[in-house]
């Protein structure tokens, strides 16, 4: 049981979370805090925290349960506000698609990293973003993944695992390291290439027509490609190096097609369509959707 | 109204073009073939076809609407197994993904072009293919473009639109060239850019594990990946010049993404995704989806 979850950016992320937990009777106050009062006001409104303040330093205060779910750049002047404002057992964590820069960010703002810290990252989301998207299933059967660093105490540790599991999540650990390798695969290099997919075909002459022809298949491709810049943008510049990589590895793989479909290879396009198509489809299975 | 429809290639697009012609009551008898009778017999319990010939002569015979829904590099086979069969009023279209390829394996199997032969894409179509997915509904409110030829009779070119229309899709025309650069941009790349993510991340150490974390995101960008190896190598084969284009346009880009990524330049990169988000989001609204 929390007894006042802080939340910080209350948007999709911190949203859900606080409505899931509220459903759950989890937490006993909800206090919600970012730089627009309209946008808390309307929170309160909508029922997802019970009431705000627009300075972190006010909205941590007596708080046991510290969300921080704010893009990647805003992490560390979230840390820093909260300096001298923290409750003895403040638990503080976050909702960050990287790991390392946040623990980087934390260290700069608090120096020695509290015991009471414990990064995370909830695998959910959808490209909507905003307070008036957020509900409490969002995490129903999601995986939520859980970086402690060596500073991170047990207890602190469990309390974060506890709250998420409260949600539906499945949680797991491991080190923020390794989590930016698999996500900058999995999550990172997807959407960087479907921001590319579209800039290429705006750049062509006949991009209203293409456009207009697109069907379902280009839709779905391209569904990430209408996520929020600025989050893209800080995750890109945290993640940097493990995304080069990515980038790098696929590209030698678009080569590899590019050569097929040159030479008009055709028994090696139709292994490689048929692996891909066979994964594809077993990874599907595996997670049942 | 068709007399006798023939449909070669009894799948998901042949099927569910007989599925809506039927329910319009547009067509007096719906002829299915293929090379597998178990599988026409299917067809016909499903009452997607009336009966059917694994003989093309045969099956092509009386009709006076012949719809050839094979991959691509099947077409020239079905034309030449035509050849001698074809009542004088027969109106000859296809279905397939890429257009100039279908008329030069028309004039390979017919020598002259035929004054009844209209070559047609119906952009529409799901992952899963075979006539078990048909559904009557497959074309409402979708695009189907024909690309008639100078041979081309206005009657059949009337008459393949008029099909069309009837199973609540719109019709458009174009050339056949431009057809095919058209669908290198808004198809074929999407197509070969999604085959190559699941392969880049198959080929990684960690490929279990990052399959396991992957979010709705990563599924709606590979769901078209799922596609069938034969055709996308047909595609791929067929519309070599124009895919590789694409290809290496969409290089070209990628190398610019990379660029921003590795220089950390925070605004290019803010204004990238913004550009395409933004983008996107005005396709979206337009086609109301």
């Amino acid at each position: 049981m929390i007894r006042q979850l802080t939340i910080i950016g209350v948007g999709l992320i911190g949203g859900s979370l606080a409505r899931a937990l509220k459903h759950q009777g989890y937490c006993r106050e909800v206090v919600g805090c970012s730089r627009d009062a309209a946008h808390l006001q309307k929170a309160v409104e909508l029922g997802v925290i019970d009431r705000f303040s627009t300075d972190i330093g006010e909205a941590v205060m007596g708080a046991d349960m510290i969300v921080v779910a704010v893009p990647l750049g805003a992490m560390e002047s979230c840390f820093r506000a909260m300096l001298g404002h923290l409750a003895p057992d403040a638990v503080i964590t976050d909702a960050g698609s990287a790991k390392e820069c946040v623990i980087k960010a934390a260290r700069a703002a608090f120096g020695e990293l509290p015991s009471g810290f414990v990064p995370g990252h909830p695998i959910a989301g959808t490209e909507k973003s905003g307070v008036e998207a957020s509900f409490a299933e969002l995490y129903q059967n999601r995986r939520v993944i859980i970086t402690p660093v060596a500073e991170s105490a047990l207890d602190a540790v469990t309390k974060v695992r506890a709250m998420w599991e409260k949600t539906g999540a499945v949680v797991d650990e491991m080190n923020a390291s390794h989590h930016d390798e698999i996500f900058a695969a999995t999550s990172h290099l997807p959407h960087l290439l479907a921001f590319a997919l579209v800039n290429t075909l705006v750049g062509m002459d006949e991009s209203e027509e293409i456009f207009r022809y697109a069907a379902s298949g280009f839709k779905d491709t391209t569904r990430i490609a209408s996520s929020d810049p600025v989050m893209w943008r800080d995750i890109s510049l945290a993640n940097r190096d493990a995304i080069l990589d990515m980038i790098d590895r696929y590209s030698q793989e678009l080569i590899a097609v590019r050569r097929a479909v040159d030479s008009s290879d055709s028994e090696a396009l139709r292994e490689y369509f048929a692996q891909a198509q066979a994964v594809r489809n077993r990874f599907m299975n595996q997670t049942n959707n």
